[in-house]
């Protein structure tokens, strides 16, 4: 099919008529059948040139196959998807792409010397990379086509694509083109459009994309060596690493999501872009599935949830951070109560520290060189206005600039070098509720995922390196009680040195193994992650599952080497010479007020008792109980616990009954004359069972001790 | 005596000798000179005046003395002190000044009119003031001569008084010059010089005060009608309202304090003057007694307490906010939740508010225009930051300016209007412990009196005006009970309407005569201080006295008609329409960091076991019983109570029992071997009480009871 004919059968009939702000460009811009031509030109060549090799040597090679069988090949020839065949037509038909020697690797590219060969699927996160970086292609396809946009990059995420484009300096992408465009990302996949690999010389390169400027910077930065590849598939002419599918048609499903803008930042003067984020599956009933949770999750969405329930709200008068209502309130103090406790338990002390710091601290943790655009900073007002009367406190130096805590580590570090410290004191359990506060860009903040102003159940472990061990369990043992309550499965991972990490080879040695031991002998699943630990020290993350299955990194154990030398910690070891401590960071819920978007959304906003602000609706039957229904309802304050009442006169019983149920009340606490009388109440659940009568005092009682022991399921044990 | 006689008698013999950087002026100066002159003229024509007055009037009038008791007295002749010798030799040696028709006045001045007289002593706050102020004349007479200090101001104040004077740019007064003042303050009131009391025209105060810049600014500003009073005192002439003692020889004991420096602000350009403050008393034993209590008071001073029982710190790179260390983040903690718990029991409902807002809502509540110096306020970052993608969450107006909440009405305010509200949802009683930052000046700033950084425990009311007066009685009964459990008593004063109020006067009138019948009802004593309310709303102050007797201003009751206009607050009232609350500012500890100050002092370190960070010391008898020594300290922690360990082989087990009580700590927990074997616990009290060998989980358990219910002596009620 002629370039022509291919350009007018992705023209969509009756397009034009539709009245859309986008109408398809008419005919293949003259750029894109230069670029194509010279594609299809280099393509000849390359087909022709690996032939030959393949001809020329004629070798046989030697391929280890996961199960560990071993299988031989022509080099230059056999294709991994060939060799998929032979394993299994459903192997063949799942397989996104191949790992040759680990290195990802297209199914129709042909092996050249012997090697051990594995499959992924779309199961895998590294296949679901391949899939949604090729269904990202397939995107760009459409843009080019139906817009006449000029491709920037196309990545794959976490959970989807995105594409970035240029549409011209005032031209921006609308909501309401993304069903037109999702018709032709659909039209793509259904005419199975091959992936086809090149290999290009620099000029070539240069050549292809001489009309996009985007890509002719990425080859000038990016493309260090003599060759680099470039994927065509179908009209799609893009710069790209690879793998991809074999084709087009094995995405069976696709989806766009949100449009939006974005910046595109290269050594010139920034550029906006266009961007459209979409999903794409294997089957289009994964697609409906994925559609279905989303619908579910959306339900769960904490904004919507903290706005129904009246648990928090923004306003624009303080951007990026929380006003709690007393709804909220409950739920954010009965998350850190529960922290305190195991604090309590565990031996950590807690401490409060300012919020305003010169930033000479700043300078002195490093912050004020690697932080400061994330900071909020303020002239020192008042250390420069007469004092009316001299007193004996020490008076300030000159400090120009304070700045906002973003952190509470050098806090705690000028804490442990208050005075001398002794062997016999650590370690040193130091935990902070400290409010923080991070100068976010405004366009990132969202709900309570990020804010400006947070607080952490932060603390700093001051040990010495023989405790580092004991202490690490210490934290996972906290990590794997706290989660345990709050209903999350969760996954570890060790990350080590970085390439340019700073301390002694030798103390970082002694730090992974500590590290890995305790995650041994702690039992759980967990993965390495090489070089991915910060430069000042190896880390584990901890990745929790919510009930949708959703991960959240939450949770942290952090070593740190360097901040007790840049704050010259030390104390007396017990050979009586001076010693540097090891200082964790740690945190297990993260932000308080991130967990508490996690859990909003985890339970749906049916909070289990301990947590919950809708404990208690107190109903009196008729308005002749009122009194011993607010009787009720201050036995329950006096308890601590939350007890709200509904004697609306305009509704029944049983209305308020279902209407406490709707509004997720834990409990509720019917009382008529007979309850009265007897001073009991008839107790109802949230999922409508009825417990019966019970003494008031005794029920009260009950609900306590339910609440402190912090069951998940305080309706079944009541 | 003639004047240079006069000078030479207060010549200290010797006084150039010592080497001080004072030298007493040699001569008397001339301008000195003059006034004195002018005075004694003045005087002498004042005698003559009122001689003859009283001789050509010759009237009788009639007093009525505090008794009910009527007396004949002779207009411009009879004295109130004449009258007290009348009743007795005691009260006329005792009266520090007089009342005429309940203005202060002079013993020694002639009673002109029929009156109403009453007689102050130094056992009333008015007489106290009387005698401070008269001390103060006698702090200038010394500074006059013995530094040739150029006098400014010399007020009375709450606990003493003190002088203002200017002694050149570059001199300033120095502690080690204060005994020597004090040596010339107590010459002059061995002299027993007595107070004369002159009436001046505004052109005679000019010409007595030419060569003092302050007297002659003072004139200009404050003198307004044709004469005003100028008292003569030995060889000092100052500008004075009075009234005073009759003579210096009524100050019986005086002591100088401190000295330091103050700024004169007039309109003019400040200037720096030095401060000299001290203390004074009738006789020489109440003097010594004062400094018994001060040296008590001292030890018991709240910094020396917090850095001897390592409960806070301060550092210079955070001037003006508190490092609470974990014994002092346990009291912390603990008086918050006393405070939770009330509010919990009393319907009110806790929130968090951001700590930045943009400048925009400081000017709508009116603290940018009256409050904005001591405010601390930052360049906005982030918002003008590009956003890598756009976002749902509502993008920000400008907001240049940010600043840091001085207080948390405005917040609760947007928290009030964020959604229309009913009748019904009233009183709206909603409390937060946000930190609040002011940038005092770093000179004001001393351990957690004045602090720029803290928190309060601070709510506001938001209601219908019917509902005022059962709010007011409850602020009122909250006050109390907590008081009570603190061990404080108070007294309650209540400020009206000052001269320059906004707001309807039906309006005033109504709250008035609301929180007038709530103090009645109360049934506590309290003060009117008419015209001593803000100038949005009357108020009622609440001034505590701690176990040493000292007055402390913690806890407020405010009434604010403006700030709900201010932010256009409204509800739907019962009949439809929309109406606005009346709010209330309250607050019963005001600052925690201040409160936990003041409870420090006030225990003297023995902390109560509810606040205590010294809860128990758990002390092994050998080595063998440390491993059940720490599982008595775990079951300790994990119910929450502060348990250390003192297992120091070292010393022996008396000593180290003594070293825990010592350390304040309520219980000891003594366990041998006896004890280990029978899991039981041998417990002392801090005043060294043995309570006897008893069950470990039974004694925690009480021990939590008490803790629970807050007693003030847990160590007898165990």
């Amino acid at each position: 099919m002629g370039l022509y004919q291919r350009w007018r059968r992705l023209r969509l009939p009756g397009l034009q008529a539709c009245g859309l702000h986008t109408a398809a460009v008419p005919n293949p811009p003259h750029w894109l059948v230069e670029r194509l031509g010279l594609f299809e030109e280099l393509w000849a060549t390359q087909v022709k040139r690996v032939a030959s090799i393949a001809e020329k040597e004629h070798r046989t090679i030697k391929i280890a196959l996961p199960g560990g069988q071993k299988v031989e090949a022509v080099a230059w020839n056999t294709t991994p998807y060939q060799l998929a065949q032979q394993i299994s037509s459903t192997l063949a038909n799942t397989a996104v792409a191949a790992q040759v020697n680990g290195e990802p690797y297209d199914l129709e590219r042909p092996l050249e010397t012997d090697c051990d060969l594995r499959f992924l699927t779309f199961d895998s996160a590294e296949g679901k990379a391949v899939f949604w970086h090729s269904s990202t292609h397939v995107l760009g396809a459409a843009a080019e086509q139906l817009l006449g946009a000029v491709l920037c990059r196309g990545p794959s995420t976490e959970c989807g694509f995105y594409h970035d484009f240029f549409l011209g300096k005032d031209r921006t992408i609308r909501g309401s083109e993304l069903p037109v465009l999702e018709r032709i990302c659909q039209e793509l996949t259904a005419a199975a459009q091959p992936f086809r690999r090149l290999e290009a010389s620099q000029d070539q390169l240069r050549q292809l994309f001489k009309d996009n400027p985007f890509k002719l910077r990425l080859i000038e930065e990016k493309v260090t060596g003599p060759t680099a590849t470039v994927y065509g598939c179908g009209m799609l002419v893009d710069l790209c690493r690879g793998p991809h599918l074999r084709h087009t048609g094995q995405i069976g499903g696709l989806k766009l999501l949100t449009n939006s803008s974005s910046v595109w930042k290269s050594s010139g003067a920034p550029e906006t872009l266009q961007r459209v984020s979409g999903i794409s599956f294997p089957t289009a009933e994964e697609l409906r599935a994925w559609e279905e949770w989303r619908r579910e999750a959306e339900l769960r969405d904490h904004r919507r949830i903290g706005k129904e329930q009246e648990l928090f709200f923004f306003h624009e008068l303080s951007p990026g951070s929380c006003f709690f209502l007393p709804r909220g309130t409950r739920v954010y103090n009965a998350l850190v109560s529960f922290i305190r406790a195991e604090y309590a338990r565990r031996g950590f002390l807690e401490v409060k520290t300012p919020m305003l710091f010169a930033t000479k601290l700043w300078e002195l943790s490093g912050h004020w060189e690697h932080y400061q655009e994330d900071m909020f900073a303020l002239q020192s007002a008042g250390s420069d206005r007469p004092a009316s009367s001299q007193s004996d406190h020490p008076t300030s130096h000159p400090t120009d600039t304070l700045a906002l805590k973003p952190m509470n580590c050098p806090a705690h570090c000028l804490m442990f070098a208050h005075r001398p410290r002794s062997w016999r004191e650590l370690p040193l359990r130091l935990a902070d509720f400290g409010a923080l506060h991070r100068a976010e860009a405004s366009g990132s903040l969202g709900g309570l995922t990020r804010l400006r102003c947070f607080q952490q159940d932060d603390a700093h472990i001051f040990c010495a390196p023989n405790q580092l061990e004991a202490e690490i369990r210490g934290c996972l043992d906290f990590l794997r009680s706290v989660y345990a309550v709050l209903g999350f499965s969760f996954r570890l991972a060790l990350s080590t040195r970085p390439s340019g990490f700073l301390g002694e080879p030798c103390l970082w040695d002694q730090a992974e193994q500590v590290l890995q031991q305790a995650l041994e002998e702690f039992g759980e699943p967990w993965d390495l992650n090489p070089g991915d630990g910060a430069f000042y020290g190896p880390k584990i993350d901890v990745h929790l599952r919510d009930a949708l299955g959703r991960p959240h990194q939450c949770g942290t154990i952090q070593l740190d080497f360097q901040l007790p030398l840049r704050f010259d910690l030390q104390y007396k070891g017990q050979a009586g010479a001076p010693e540097h401590p090891v200082l964790i960071h740690r945190a297990v819920l993260g932000s308080v007020e991130r967990m508490l978007g996690v859990l909003a959304e985890s339970c749906g906003g049916k909070w289990p008792l301990w947590l919950s602000p809708f404990q208690v609706m107190v109903i009196p039957v008729g308005t002749e109980q009122e009194e011993y229904a607010r009787e009720a309802q201050q036995s329950l304050w006096a308890a601590g616990l939350v007890g709200d009442l509904d004697a609306d006169p305009k509704l029944t019983l049983s209305r308020r009954v279902r209407r406490a149920q709707l509004t997720s009340y834990n409990f509720q606490f019917v009382v008529g004359q007979k309850e009265q009388s007897k001073r009991t109440v008839n107790i109802r659940t949230r999922d409508n069972r009825r417990l019966g009568e019970r003494d008031l005092e005794e029920a009260v009682g009950r609900l306590l001790e339910l609440q402190n022991a912090r069951v998940p399921n305080a309706e079944e044990m009541f």
